[in-house]
Protein backbone atom coordinates (compact mmCIF):
# COMPACT_ATOMS: atom_id res chain seq x y z
CA UNK A 1 0.00 0.00 0.00
CA UNK A 2 1.02 3.58 -0.63
CA UNK A 3 -0.50 7.02 0.22
CA UNK A 4 -1.59 9.87 -2.28
CA UNK A 5 -2.14 13.41 -1.43
CA UNK A 6 -4.16 15.02 -4.06
CA UNK A 7 -5.73 18.78 -4.61
CA UNK A 8 -9.37 18.80 -5.13
CA UNK A 9 -11.80 21.94 -6.21
CA UNK A 10 -15.55 21.73 -6.05
CA UNK A 11 -18.42 23.61 -6.70
CA UNK A 12 -20.34 23.00 -3.27
CA UNK A 13 -23.93 23.99 -4.50
CA UNK A 14 -25.27 20.96 -4.84
CA UNK A 15 -23.51 19.11 -2.41
CA UNK A 16 -24.51 18.68 1.84
CA UNK A 17 -21.10 19.87 2.28
CA UNK A 18 -17.30 18.09 2.15
CA UNK A 19 -18.18 15.18 4.57
CA UNK A 20 -20.13 11.72 4.52
CA UNK A 21 -23.47 12.13 6.71
CA UNK A 22 -26.48 9.71 6.88
CA UNK A 23 -28.76 12.78 4.81
CA UNK A 24 -27.75 14.45 1.55
CA UNK A 25 -25.05 13.78 -1.45
CA UNK A 26 -21.83 15.18 -0.34
CA UNK A 27 -18.28 15.72 -2.00
CA UNK A 28 -16.88 12.90 0.14
CA UNK A 29 -18.76 10.27 -0.48
CA UNK A 30 -18.25 11.36 -4.38
CA UNK A 31 -14.42 10.76 -4.12
CA UNK A 32 -14.69 7.41 -2.46
CA UNK A 33 -17.20 6.05 -5.16
CA UNK A 34 -14.63 7.02 -7.76
CA UNK A 35 -11.94 5.66 -5.85
CA UNK A 36 -13.76 2.55 -4.81
CA UNK A 37 -14.94 1.50 -8.57
CA UNK A 38 -10.87 2.47 -9.99
CA UNK A 39 -10.27 -0.62 -6.84
CA UNK A 40 -13.06 -2.83 -8.15
CA UNK A 41 -14.91 -2.67 -5.35
CA UNK A 42 -13.20 -2.43 -2.68
CA UNK A 43 -14.19 0.21 -0.27
CA UNK A 44 -11.03 3.30 -0.16
CA UNK A 45 -11.49 5.84 2.59
CA UNK A 46 -10.33 9.68 1.83
CA UNK A 47 -9.20 11.75 4.51
CA UNK A 48 -9.37 15.39 3.92
CA UNK A 49 -8.44 18.35 5.91
CA UNK A 50 -10.98 19.67 7.27
CA UNK A 51 -14.95 19.48 6.20
CA UNK A 52 -17.05 22.69 4.91
CA UNK A 53 -20.32 23.02 5.06
CA UNK A 54 -23.20 22.59 2.58
CA UNK A 55 -22.34 25.44 -0.28
CA UNK A 56 -19.10 26.45 0.17
CA UNK A 57 -16.76 25.35 -2.23
CA UNK A 58 -12.52 24.81 -2.55
CA UNK A 59 -10.20 25.67 -4.60
CA UNK A 60 -7.73 24.00 -2.85
CA UNK A 61 -9.02 21.00 -0.82
CA UNK A 62 -6.27 18.31 0.75
CA UNK A 63 -7.12 14.83 0.80
CA UNK A 64 -5.03 11.59 1.65
CA UNK A 65 -6.33 7.78 0.45
CA UNK A 66 -4.09 4.75 0.62
CA UNK A 67 -4.17 2.26 -2.65
CA UNK A 68 -2.02 -0.42 -4.17
CA UNK A 69 -2.89 0.01 -7.45
CA UNK A 70 0.11 0.50 -9.46
CA UNK A 71 -0.71 3.84 -11.10
CA UNK A 72 2.19 6.66 -12.00
CA UNK A 73 0.55 9.72 -9.89
CA UNK A 74 0.77 11.54 -13.07
CA UNK A 75 -2.27 9.44 -14.29
CA UNK A 76 -4.77 9.32 -11.39
CA UNK A 77 -5.72 13.03 -12.08
CA UNK A 78 -7.32 11.58 -15.26
CA UNK A 79 -8.33 8.33 -14.08
CA UNK A 80 -10.25 10.52 -11.31
CA UNK A 81 -11.50 13.08 -13.35
CA UNK A 82 -13.06 10.38 -16.02
CA UNK A 83 -14.94 9.13 -12.73
CA UNK A 84 -16.08 12.47 -10.96
CA UNK A 85 -18.92 14.73 -11.80
CA UNK A 86 -17.88 17.97 -13.55
CA UNK A 87 -18.35 20.04 -10.61
CA UNK A 88 -15.37 18.20 -8.91
CA UNK A 89 -11.78 18.29 -10.31
CA UNK A 90 -8.43 16.82 -8.57
CA UNK A 91 -5.72 19.07 -10.15
CA UNK A 92 -3.27 17.70 -8.57
CA UNK A 93 -2.16 14.39 -7.14
CA UNK A 94 1.14 12.81 -5.57
CA UNK A 95 2.92 9.79 -3.91
CA UNK A 96 3.87 10.91 -0.57
CA UNK A 97 5.19 9.54 2.71
CA UNK A 98 2.80 6.57 4.30
CA UNK A 99 2.65 8.54 7.45
CA UNK A 100 1.25 11.75 5.65
CA UNK A 101 -2.00 13.01 7.23
CA UNK A 102 -4.01 15.12 5.58
CA UNK A 103 -5.83 16.77 8.61
CA UNK A 104 -3.40 16.15 11.31
CA UNK A 105 -0.15 17.50 9.35
CA UNK A 106 -1.30 21.04 7.89
CA UNK A 107 0.53 24.03 9.43
CA UNK A 108 -2.19 26.47 8.09
CA UNK A 109 -4.99 27.37 5.70
CA UNK A 110 -6.62 30.38 3.40
CA UNK A 111 -9.32 31.30 2.79
CA UNK A 112 -11.72 33.40 0.56
CA UNK A 113 -14.61 34.81 0.63
CA UNK A 114 -16.47 37.02 -2.20
CA UNK A 115 -19.09 39.50 -1.80
CA UNK A 116 -20.77 41.45 -5.07
CA UNK A 117 -21.61 44.59 -3.47
CA UNK A 118 -23.79 46.15 -6.77
CA UNK A 119 -27.57 47.51 -6.74
CA UNK A 120 -27.05 44.69 -9.56
CA UNK A 121 -26.99 41.07 -9.35
CA UNK A 122 -24.58 39.23 -11.09
CA UNK A 123 -26.39 36.14 -11.99
CA UNK A 124 -23.50 33.79 -13.59
CA UNK A 125 -21.48 34.15 -10.45
CA UNK A 126 -24.49 33.79 -8.31
CA UNK A 127 -23.39 30.48 -5.86
CA UNK A 128 -20.07 32.33 -6.15
CA UNK A 129 -20.57 35.57 -4.10
CA UNK A 130 -22.61 36.60 -1.40
CA UNK A 131 -24.34 39.84 -2.96
CA UNK A 132 -24.61 42.68 -1.06
CA UNK A 133 -26.78 45.80 -2.80
CA UNK A 134 -25.69 48.78 0.47
CA UNK A 135 -22.53 50.63 -0.56
CA UNK A 136 -20.26 49.14 1.89
CA UNK A 137 -17.11 51.34 3.74
CA UNK A 138 -14.07 49.89 2.52
CA UNK A 139 -11.42 51.51 4.33
CA UNK A 140 -13.59 51.04 8.21
CA UNK A 141 -14.00 47.07 7.04
CA UNK A 142 -9.67 47.34 6.02
CA UNK A 143 -9.34 49.00 9.24
CA UNK A 144 -11.12 46.31 11.38
CA UNK A 145 -8.93 43.52 9.38
CA UNK A 146 -6.09 44.62 11.34
CA UNK A 147 -7.48 43.54 14.42
CA UNK A 148 -8.14 40.46 13.39
CA UNK A 149 -4.61 39.70 12.16
CA UNK A 150 -2.03 37.82 15.25
CA UNK A 151 -2.70 35.60 17.79
CA UNK A 152 -6.29 35.56 19.46
CA UNK A 153 -8.83 33.80 21.33
CA UNK A 154 -11.23 33.56 18.95
CA UNK A 155 -14.30 32.01 21.06
CA UNK A 156 -16.56 34.79 19.92
CA UNK A 157 -15.82 34.34 15.98
CA UNK A 158 -16.74 30.14 17.11
CA UNK A 159 -20.10 28.38 16.04
CA UNK A 160 -21.68 26.85 19.25
CA UNK A 161 -21.53 23.89 17.11
CA UNK A 162 -18.07 23.15 17.33
CA UNK A 163 -16.53 20.37 18.30
CA UNK A 164 -13.82 21.92 19.31
CA UNK A 165 -13.06 21.35 23.31
CA UNK A 166 -9.59 22.60 23.94
CA UNK A 167 -7.97 26.00 23.20
CA UNK A 168 -9.61 28.33 20.61
CA UNK A 169 -6.18 30.40 20.36
CA UNK A 170 -5.60 30.55 16.44
CA UNK A 171 -3.47 33.05 15.15
CA UNK A 172 -4.70 35.28 11.80
CA UNK A 173 -1.68 35.98 9.22
CA UNK A 174 -3.28 38.16 7.28
CA UNK A 175 -7.00 39.49 7.28
CA UNK A 176 -7.68 41.62 4.17
CA UNK A 177 -9.85 42.83 1.55
CA UNK A 178 -9.41 43.39 -2.57
CA UNK A 179 -11.58 45.74 -4.31
CA UNK A 180 -12.12 44.78 -8.55
CA UNK A 181 -14.56 46.58 -9.71
CA UNK A 182 -17.90 45.30 -7.57
CA UNK A 183 -16.38 42.36 -6.43
CA UNK A 184 -14.60 42.54 -2.89
CA UNK A 185 -12.32 39.38 -2.14
CA UNK A 186 -11.83 38.65 1.87
CA UNK A 187 -8.54 36.79 2.37
CA UNK A 188 -8.26 35.30 5.49
CA UNK A 189 -4.66 32.98 6.47
CA UNK A 190 -3.86 31.83 9.57
CA UNK A 191 -2.86 28.47 11.63
CA UNK A 192 -6.09 27.08 11.73
CA UNK A 193 -9.49 28.18 11.92
CA UNK A 194 -12.52 27.19 14.22
CA UNK A 195 -15.98 26.12 12.88
CA UNK A 196 -17.83 29.13 11.28
CA UNK A 197 -14.94 31.13 12.02
CA UNK A 198 -14.44 32.65 8.21
CA UNK A 199 -17.96 33.14 8.00
CA UNK A 200 -18.67 35.34 11.30
CA UNK A 201 -15.25 37.28 10.91
CA UNK A 202 -17.10 38.30 7.32
CA UNK A 203 -20.70 38.78 8.48
CA UNK A 204 -18.94 41.36 11.29
CA UNK A 205 -16.52 43.08 8.92
CA UNK A 206 -19.85 43.27 6.66
CA UNK A 207 -21.69 44.62 9.92
CA UNK A 208 -18.74 47.38 9.99
CA UNK A 209 -19.18 47.83 6.45
CA UNK A 210 -22.14 48.99 6.48
CA UNK A 211 -21.69 51.10 9.52
CA UNK A 212 -23.78 49.08 11.95
CA UNK A 213 -20.41 48.63 14.18
CA UNK A 214 -16.90 50.68 14.11
CA UNK A 215 -13.76 49.12 13.13
CA UNK A 216 -12.40 49.30 16.68
CA UNK A 217 -15.03 47.45 18.02
CA UNK A 218 -13.57 44.35 16.63
CA UNK A 219 -10.89 44.27 20.23
CA UNK A 220 -13.74 44.50 22.55
CA UNK A 221 -15.73 41.42 20.20
CA UNK A 222 -12.75 39.32 20.26
CA UNK A 223 -12.23 39.80 23.98
CA UNK A 224 -16.01 39.10 25.18
CA UNK A 225 -15.35 35.52 24.11
CA UNK A 226 -18.47 35.15 23.56
CA UNK A 227 -20.34 33.92 19.99
CA UNK A 228 -23.30 36.68 20.85
CA UNK A 229 -20.99 39.71 21.02
CA UNK A 230 -19.83 39.30 16.66
CA UNK A 231 -22.30 39.63 14.09
CA UNK A 232 -24.21 37.46 12.03
CA UNK A 233 -22.89 34.14 9.94
CA UNK A 234 -22.18 35.17 6.06
CA UNK A 235 -24.07 32.49 4.13
CA UNK A 236 -21.78 29.94 2.71
CA UNK A 237 -22.11 30.06 -0.84
CA UNK A 238 -19.54 33.35 -1.07
CA UNK A 239 -16.81 31.09 0.88
CA UNK A 240 -14.21 29.13 -0.86
CA UNK A 241 -11.35 26.66 0.91
CA UNK A 242 -8.28 27.94 -1.06
CA UNK A 243 -5.56 26.72 0.13
CA UNK A 244 -3.84 24.02 2.55
CA UNK A 245 -0.23 24.59 4.14
CA UNK A 246 1.23 21.48 5.30
CA UNK B 1 -52.52 49.85 -22.62
CA UNK B 2 -49.06 50.89 -22.90
CA UNK B 3 -45.61 48.81 -23.52
CA UNK B 4 -42.43 47.78 -21.76
CA UNK B 5 -39.06 46.98 -23.47
CA UNK B 6 -36.95 45.05 -20.76
CA UNK B 7 -33.46 43.97 -20.98
CA UNK B 8 -33.20 40.34 -19.92
CA UNK B 9 -30.14 38.31 -18.10
CA UNK B 10 -30.44 34.84 -18.14
CA UNK B 11 -28.09 31.60 -17.07
CA UNK B 12 -29.57 29.41 -19.71
CA UNK B 13 -28.14 26.39 -18.19
CA UNK B 14 -31.33 24.62 -16.73
CA UNK B 15 -33.60 25.85 -19.85
CA UNK B 16 -34.64 24.29 -22.86
CA UNK B 17 -33.77 27.70 -24.62
CA UNK B 18 -36.06 30.90 -24.58
CA UNK B 19 -38.78 30.15 -26.60
CA UNK B 20 -42.13 28.23 -25.13
CA UNK B 21 -42.27 24.83 -26.29
CA UNK B 22 -44.23 21.71 -25.57
CA UNK B 23 -41.93 19.80 -23.61
CA UNK B 24 -39.22 21.44 -20.97
CA UNK B 25 -38.62 24.66 -19.39
CA UNK B 26 -38.07 27.96 -20.95
CA UNK B 27 -36.79 31.31 -20.06
CA UNK B 28 -40.24 32.81 -22.26
CA UNK B 29 -42.18 30.55 -19.84
CA UNK B 30 -40.90 32.33 -16.83
CA UNK B 31 -41.04 35.61 -18.00
CA UNK B 32 -44.80 34.92 -18.93
CA UNK B 33 -45.35 33.13 -15.71
CA UNK B 34 -44.39 36.33 -13.15
CA UNK B 35 -46.28 38.76 -15.85
CA UNK B 36 -49.35 36.80 -15.45
CA UNK B 37 -49.18 36.84 -11.45
CA UNK B 38 -48.87 40.31 -11.46
CA UNK B 39 -51.48 41.05 -14.06
CA UNK B 40 -53.84 39.12 -11.53
CA UNK B 41 -53.77 35.89 -14.03
CA UNK B 42 -54.46 37.93 -16.96
CA UNK B 43 -52.21 36.16 -19.26
CA UNK B 44 -48.99 38.54 -20.69
CA UNK B 45 -47.85 37.38 -23.71
CA UNK B 46 -43.82 38.08 -23.92
CA UNK B 47 -42.00 39.09 -27.57
CA UNK B 48 -38.18 38.95 -27.85
CA UNK B 49 -35.58 39.76 -30.32
CA UNK B 50 -35.49 36.05 -31.22
CA UNK B 51 -34.92 32.80 -29.49
CA UNK B 52 -32.21 31.20 -28.02
CA UNK B 53 -31.34 27.76 -27.68
CA UNK B 54 -31.40 25.44 -25.13
CA UNK B 55 -27.49 25.96 -22.55
CA UNK B 56 -27.08 29.60 -24.18
CA UNK B 57 -27.10 32.39 -22.11
CA UNK B 58 -28.12 36.02 -22.34
CA UNK B 59 -26.28 39.24 -21.18
CA UNK B 60 -28.66 41.69 -22.85
CA UNK B 61 -31.71 39.59 -24.67
CA UNK B 62 -34.74 42.40 -24.81
CA UNK B 63 -38.29 41.45 -24.67
CA UNK B 64 -41.56 43.79 -25.03
CA UNK B 65 -44.99 42.98 -23.53
CA UNK B 66 -48.07 45.57 -22.81
CA UNK B 67 -49.76 46.34 -19.60
CA UNK B 68 -52.38 47.93 -18.34
CA UNK B 69 -50.65 48.23 -14.90
CA UNK B 70 -49.74 51.90 -13.48
CA UNK B 71 -46.23 51.09 -12.44
CA UNK B 72 -43.24 53.85 -12.83
CA UNK B 73 -41.35 52.12 -15.23
CA UNK B 74 -38.13 52.22 -12.41
CA UNK B 75 -40.50 49.87 -9.90
CA UNK B 76 -40.96 47.50 -12.85
CA UNK B 77 -37.28 45.65 -12.05
CA UNK B 78 -38.11 45.36 -8.47
CA UNK B 79 -41.42 43.68 -9.19
CA UNK B 80 -40.46 41.29 -11.80
CA UNK B 81 -37.40 40.69 -9.59
CA UNK B 82 -39.27 39.58 -6.74
CA UNK B 83 -41.67 37.26 -9.56
CA UNK B 84 -38.14 35.53 -11.24
CA UNK B 85 -36.41 32.32 -10.33
CA UNK B 86 -32.38 33.64 -9.60
CA UNK B 87 -31.36 32.61 -13.01
CA UNK B 88 -33.37 35.06 -15.01
CA UNK B 89 -32.70 39.04 -14.35
CA UNK B 90 -34.32 42.22 -15.31
CA UNK B 91 -31.83 44.25 -15.96
CA UNK B 92 -33.60 47.42 -17.34
CA UNK B 93 -37.24 48.56 -17.87
CA UNK B 94 -38.51 51.47 -19.48
CA UNK B 95 -42.07 52.43 -21.16
CA UNK B 96 -41.93 52.40 -25.15
CA UNK B 97 -43.87 53.81 -28.46
CA UNK B 98 -46.66 51.50 -28.39
CA UNK B 99 -45.29 50.68 -32.16
CA UNK B 100 -42.14 49.53 -31.10
CA UNK B 101 -41.29 45.84 -31.94
CA UNK B 102 -38.48 43.73 -29.94
CA UNK B 103 -38.20 41.68 -32.86
CA UNK B 104 -39.10 43.58 -36.06
CA UNK B 105 -37.30 47.04 -34.88
CA UNK B 106 -33.71 45.16 -34.22
CA UNK B 107 -30.93 46.84 -36.50
CA UNK B 108 -27.98 44.75 -35.27
CA UNK B 109 -26.76 42.06 -32.77
CA UNK B 110 -23.58 41.06 -30.72
CA UNK B 111 -22.84 37.81 -29.55
CA UNK B 112 -19.61 36.55 -27.48
CA UNK B 113 -18.84 33.04 -27.10
CA UNK B 114 -16.05 31.96 -24.22
CA UNK B 115 -13.29 29.26 -24.94
CA UNK B 116 -11.48 28.09 -21.54
CA UNK B 117 -8.62 26.75 -23.24
CA UNK B 118 -6.54 25.19 -20.72
CA UNK B 119 -5.13 21.77 -19.68
CA UNK B 120 -6.89 22.23 -16.68
CA UNK B 121 -10.96 22.93 -16.67
CA UNK B 122 -12.00 25.73 -14.15
CA UNK B 123 -15.13 23.72 -12.87
CA UNK B 124 -16.60 27.39 -11.57
CA UNK B 125 -17.01 28.65 -15.06
CA UNK B 126 -18.15 25.38 -17.16
CA UNK B 127 -21.67 26.33 -17.84
CA UNK B 128 -20.29 29.31 -19.24
CA UNK B 129 -17.08 28.87 -20.86
CA UNK B 130 -16.02 25.41 -23.49
CA UNK B 131 -13.28 24.04 -22.20
CA UNK B 132 -10.98 22.88 -25.27
CA UNK B 133 -7.17 21.93 -23.96
CA UNK B 134 -5.60 21.93 -26.73
CA UNK B 135 -3.25 24.62 -27.31
CA UNK B 136 -4.93 27.24 -29.84
CA UNK B 137 -3.28 29.18 -32.50
CA UNK B 138 -4.55 32.65 -31.85
CA UNK B 139 -3.43 34.54 -35.13
CA UNK B 140 -4.18 31.86 -37.38
CA UNK B 141 -8.25 32.72 -35.94
CA UNK B 142 -7.85 36.04 -35.75
CA UNK B 143 -6.71 36.50 -39.58
CA UNK B 144 -9.80 33.81 -40.33
CA UNK B 145 -12.18 36.85 -38.03
CA UNK B 146 -11.20 39.01 -41.15
CA UNK B 147 -12.94 36.93 -43.73
CA UNK B 148 -16.01 36.80 -41.41
CA UNK B 149 -16.13 40.56 -41.51
CA UNK B 150 -18.49 42.29 -44.18
CA UNK B 151 -21.06 41.71 -46.26
CA UNK B 152 -21.89 37.70 -47.30
CA UNK B 153 -24.07 34.79 -47.95
CA UNK B 154 -23.70 32.83 -44.83
CA UNK B 155 -25.52 29.89 -45.97
CA UNK B 156 -22.51 27.52 -45.04
CA UNK B 157 -23.06 29.16 -41.06
CA UNK B 158 -26.67 28.38 -41.47
CA UNK B 159 -27.96 25.17 -39.70
CA UNK B 160 -30.51 23.18 -42.22
CA UNK B 161 -32.92 23.68 -39.12
CA UNK B 162 -33.48 27.41 -39.94
CA UNK B 163 -36.95 29.07 -40.74
CA UNK B 164 -35.13 31.18 -42.90
CA UNK B 165 -36.67 30.89 -46.80
CA UNK B 166 -35.40 34.42 -47.72
CA UNK B 167 -31.70 35.53 -48.47
CA UNK B 168 -28.91 34.40 -45.95
CA UNK B 169 -27.03 37.62 -46.98
CA UNK B 170 -25.81 39.52 -43.46
CA UNK B 171 -23.42 41.91 -42.54
CA UNK B 172 -20.78 41.56 -39.81
CA UNK B 173 -19.38 44.54 -38.55
CA UNK B 174 -17.06 42.87 -36.15
CA UNK B 175 -15.52 39.33 -35.71
CA UNK B 176 -12.74 39.39 -32.93
CA UNK B 177 -11.10 37.33 -30.78
CA UNK B 178 -9.95 38.65 -26.67
CA UNK B 179 -7.28 36.36 -24.81
CA UNK B 180 -7.26 37.05 -20.78
CA UNK B 181 -5.44 34.13 -19.59
CA UNK B 182 -6.88 31.70 -20.44
CA UNK B 183 -9.98 32.39 -21.53
CA UNK B 184 -10.44 33.41 -25.27
CA UNK B 185 -13.88 36.10 -26.26
CA UNK B 186 -15.27 35.71 -29.46
CA UNK B 187 -17.16 38.79 -30.80
CA UNK B 188 -19.66 38.91 -33.12
CA UNK B 189 -21.61 41.95 -34.14
CA UNK B 190 -23.78 41.89 -37.00
CA UNK B 191 -26.98 43.21 -38.73
CA UNK B 192 -28.41 39.50 -37.90
CA UNK B 193 -27.66 36.31 -37.32
CA UNK B 194 -29.15 32.86 -38.93
CA UNK B 195 -29.78 29.80 -36.86
CA UNK B 196 -26.63 28.63 -35.13
CA UNK B 197 -24.60 30.57 -37.45
CA UNK B 198 -22.64 32.13 -34.10
CA UNK B 199 -21.76 28.27 -33.09
CA UNK B 200 -21.23 27.58 -36.49
CA UNK B 201 -18.41 30.38 -37.02
CA UNK B 202 -16.64 29.24 -33.72
CA UNK B 203 -17.00 25.90 -34.21
CA UNK B 204 -14.93 26.40 -37.85
CA UNK B 205 -12.76 28.80 -35.85
CA UNK B 206 -11.71 26.43 -33.74
CA UNK B 207 -10.55 23.77 -36.27
CA UNK B 208 -8.51 26.58 -38.30
CA UNK B 209 -7.09 27.53 -34.50
CA UNK B 210 -5.83 23.48 -34.38
CA UNK B 211 -4.26 23.81 -37.41
CA UNK B 212 -6.81 21.23 -38.95
CA UNK B 213 -7.91 24.08 -41.56
CA UNK B 214 -6.11 27.19 -42.78
CA UNK B 215 -7.12 30.79 -42.08
CA UNK B 216 -7.80 31.66 -45.73
CA UNK B 217 -9.86 28.00 -46.09
CA UNK B 218 -12.53 30.61 -44.89
CA UNK B 219 -13.30 32.42 -48.18
CA UNK B 220 -13.92 29.45 -49.57
CA UNK B 221 -16.20 27.90 -46.62
CA UNK B 222 -18.59 30.93 -47.49
CA UNK B 223 -18.69 30.82 -51.30
CA UNK B 224 -19.23 27.40 -51.26
CA UNK B 225 -23.00 28.33 -50.17
CA UNK B 226 -23.63 25.06 -48.17
CA UNK B 227 -23.54 23.68 -44.44
CA UNK B 228 -21.39 20.90 -45.13
CA UNK B 229 -18.40 22.78 -46.04
CA UNK B 230 -18.17 24.53 -42.71
CA UNK B 231 -16.93 22.70 -39.27
CA UNK B 232 -18.32 21.60 -36.94
CA UNK B 233 -21.02 23.66 -34.06
CA UNK B 234 -19.91 24.34 -30.83
CA UNK B 235 -21.83 23.26 -27.77
CA UNK B 236 -24.44 26.04 -26.61
CA UNK B 237 -22.77 26.54 -23.20
CA UNK B 238 -19.96 28.77 -24.36
CA UNK B 239 -22.85 31.23 -26.03
CA UNK B 240 -24.11 34.66 -24.69
CA UNK B 241 -26.63 37.06 -26.54
CA UNK B 242 -24.61 39.92 -25.58
CA UNK B 243 -26.70 43.04 -26.91
CA UNK B 244 -29.78 43.79 -29.27
CA UNK B 245 -29.53 47.39 -30.65
CA UNK B 246 -32.59 49.25 -32.44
Amino acid sequence: MHRLKCTVQYDGTRYAGYQVQPNGHTVQEELEKALTKMHKGRRVKVTASGRTDSGVHARGQVIHFDTDLHIPASNWKRALASMLPPDIHVAHAEQVDNDFHARYDTTGKEYRYFVWNSQEPDIFRRNFTYHIKMPLQLEAMKTACRLIEGEHDFTSFCSSRTDVKGSKVRTIHQASIEKNGDELTFVFKGSGFLYNMVRILVGTLLEVGRGERKPEDLKAIIEAGNREAAGKTAPPHGLFLWKVDY
